[in-house]
C-alpha cells in the first residue's frame, strides 16, 4: 500500500477514505456524515486537487473539536419555494451541508427543470467540483459556488475585496465523463504564492498586488501583505461579486469581511460561509439521447481540432482530473509530502495511527 | 443636436432611438418589434458600448432584407415546464427574441423563484447586458449568455474553438443602480485587434494566437489568420463551454462552427444562434428591504476600500456604464466616427436621411 520513504506516498483510495471517515467520527460526527466528509475529501485527492482534499482534514477537526463546527449540526431547509430553497447549515461540516443542499437542488430540479439552493451557516466546503460532479453523476447539470473571507483585490484596490470565490460546473456528456470545471476567480491559488515565498523565488507580476496595491513579483510578505489579483482583471472581479451575491447576500450568510477565517482563527466561532447550487435537469428539456449525442459531438470536435505548435493534446475541462482519478482508483493516490504532514496532524488529533501513515 | 464636423457627433437618445425604429420598420418589422430593437441598440450606445449598439444596425438590416432574418418572425415558447422554457426565435431579430425570452423567464421566476429560458433560431442579440438590465429594472437578478461562431482559441488549440460567448449579469442594488457586468470570455474584443491592425501597431501577446496557435504580437493577418485568446486561459475557455452548453447544446440551437456568421456571410440563411437567460426572484427568497440593504452594504464597503497607488476610484461592475448613460440621457450620445459611418449605411439601406446624420 505504501511506497518507500520517498516524498510522496501512494495510498489506496479506500484506505484514505476509511481513515478520513474514522477521523471525522472521532470528532463526533455521525457515521453517515463522516462518510460524506470522507467521500468529498478523498475524491478531491483522487483528482489530484490536493489543495482542497484531505490536506484540510486537520483544519476541519480543529474546528469540530473547538466548537466552530458542530459535529452534530443538522442542515435543514429554512425556507423554500417551487424551484428554490435556502439551507441553514447549522454550522455542520461544510461538506455535509453542501451535499444536503445539492441533493435538495436535484430533487427540485427534477420537478421544475432548474433549481437554486442557497446556503448559509456553512463553512469551507472543500472543492466546489465535488458537488457539481455529484449532480452530473445523476444526469443533471450542476453549478456550485461559494464565498470566502477576502483575499483577492479588485482593479484599483489596495487590498483584498472579495474571496477567491470558486465556481464549478459539471455537464453530463454521454459516453464521455462529465465536462467539469472548478476554478477560482483569482488569477492563482494563494498556496502557489506562499510556496514561492517558501522557496524564496519571485512570482509573475500577474499573481499578486503588494502593500501599495500595485502588481509585484515579490511574494515575501504574503499572506500578511498583499492580495491576489483577480483572474482577467475586471472579469474575475465581476464574477466574484455574482458569486458573493448568490452565495452570501441572498442566503443570509456572512459576506466579504464578515465571513470567518476558517484556517487561521481560533476555531471557536462559526464562519457563516455561504454557498449556492444551481441544478438543471437536461432530461426535462431535451430527450436524453439527443443531449448526449450533442455533447459527444462537441467533445469529438474539440478532440479533433488542430493543435498549436508544441501542444500535445486539446482537453475538455475535467479530462485531466478524470485521468488522474482513474489512475488513482487503480494504482492508489500519490499523496504529496505537504498532505502527508497534515494527515499526520489529523491522525494525532483523532488518536489514529494507520499503518500507511507511519 | 449635433456638434460641428468633429470625428464624434453628439446625438439625442430619442433621435437615435427614433431613427433606429424607423429603419427596422422600413425593413418590415412591426412597430412594437422595431421599438424593441431600437431600445436595445440605443440603450447600449448610451452605456458607451458602441461595439454592440447601432453600429450593427446596417448588418441587421442586411439580413432582414436578404432573408437571413425574418422581419415578421414571431418567437414562441416551443416547450416548457415549471421553471424553464425553450423559445424558438423563428429567425426574428435577435433582440426581439431575447426580450421575449427574458420576459418569459421573469414570469416563470415570479412563480418559482428561478427560471431558465433557452433560445434557438435566434441571431446575434447585441449586448447581453441589455437583457439582464431589463430583469434588474423589474427587481430580478438576470443572467444572460449567448454562443457565436468560433473566434477564440482553447489552451493548446491552433485555431478558434468557441465563440467569444458573452456572459452578463445584473443585480438590483437598493438605492444604487443595478450591479451590471457584461463580459466576453475572450481576453479582448476582436474589434480591438482589428483596430490595431488598421493602425499598423503591435498588440500585447495576451490577445491573439497566430497561424501556429502560439501567442503573437502581430495582428496583421486578423481576422483571416489567428484566434483570440481566452480570458484567463483555461478559465475563460471553460466558461465559454458552459455558455455553449446552456445556449447551444441544450436549446437545439446551432453550436460552435454550425452557428452562422451573421456579419460576413451572404445574409440569406438563418444563423441559428442560441442564447440562455436565467432569472432569479430575490423577493421570493429574502424580504426586499433586507436584500437591498445587504447590497447597499456591499457597495458602500467597496466604495470605502483603500485605493491602490495611482487609482482614483474603486468601481462596482456597471458604474462606469451608468455614469455614461446618465450623461448621455442629459447631454446626448457622442457617437464615434465608425458608428456614424455605419449609421449612414443603415440610413441609405432604409431610405432615411435624418438631419443629424447628414
Amino acid at each position: 500500500m505504501t511506497k518507500s520513504a520517498s516524498a510522496a506516498r501512494t495510498v489506496h483510495f479506500d484506505a484514505l477514505h476509511a481513515f478520513t471517515k474514522d477521523a471525522f467520527e472521532s470528532a463526533g460526527l455521525q457515521p453517515p456524515d463522516a462518510v460524506t466528509g470522507a467521500d468529498v475529501l478523498a475524491t478531491t485527492d483522487s483528482w489530484g486537487v490536493f489543495t482542497h482534499g484531505t490536506k484540510s482534514l486537520a483544519g476541519y477537526l480543529r474546528r469540530l473539536q473547538t466548537g466552530g463546527l458542530r459535529p452534530r449540526g443538522i442542515p435543514r431547509v429554512a425556507s423554500e419555494g417551487g424551484a428554490w430553497a435556502i439551507v441553514d447549515g447549522d454550522s455542520a461540516l461544510g461538506m455535509v451541508t453542501s451535499v444536503f443542499a445539492v441533493r435538495t437542488a436535484i430533487a427540485k430540479a427534477r420537478q421544475q427543470g432548474i433549481a437554486y439552493v442557497g446556503v448559509r451557516n456553512s463553512c469551507h466546503f472543500g472543492a466546489a467540483g465535488y458537488y457539481t460532479w455529484l449532480a452530473a453523476q445523476e444526469g443533471f447539470i450542476g453549478i456550485a459556488m461559494s464565498n470566502d473571507i477576502p483575499s483577492v483585490a479588485a482593479p484599483g484596490s489596495r487590498g483584498a475585496i472579495t474571496g477567491s470565490n470558486p465556481l464549478s460546473y459539471a455537464v453530463p456528456a454521454g459516453r464521455y465523463r462529465p465536462m467539469l470545471l472548478d476554478m477560482s476567480t483569482a488569477t492563482v491559488a494563494g498556496g502557489k504564492v506562499y510556496a514561492a515565498r517558501m522557496r524564496g523565488e519571485p512570482i509573475p507580476d500577474t499573481w499578486l498586488v503588494g502593500a501599495d496595491g500595485k502588481p509585484t513579483t515579490d511574494p515575501s510578505g504574503y499572506p500578511q501583505i498583499g492580495a491576489l489579483q483577480p483572474a482577467a482583471g475586471h472579469k474575475g472581479y465581476g464574477l466574484s461579486l455574482l458569486i458573493e451575491t448568490l452565495s452570501g447576500l441572498l442566503t443570509g450568510a456572512a459576506f466579504t469581511w464578515r465571513v470567518g477565517n476558517w484556517m487561521w482563527d481560533d476555531g471557536k466561532q462559526p464562519t457563516n460561509h455561504g454557498a449556492a447550487f444551481v441544478v438543471i435537469d437536461t432530461n426535462a428539456i431535451m430527450p436524453a439521447a439527443q443531449f448526449a449525442s450533442r455533447m459527444e459531438s462537441l467533445i469529438d470536435e474539440i478532440h479533433a481540432a488542430p493543435l498549436a505548435e508544441g501542444a500535445s493534446q486539446l482537453r475538455v475541462p475535467g479530462e485531466i482530473e478524470w485521468e488522474r482519478h482513474e489512475q488513482a482508483m487503480k494504482q492508489g493516490i500519490a499523496l504529496p509530502e505537504d498532505v502527508l504532514t497534515n494527515l499526520r496532524k489529523a491522525a494525532d488529533m483523532a488518536g489514529l495511527s494507520p499503518e500507511w501513515l507511519t
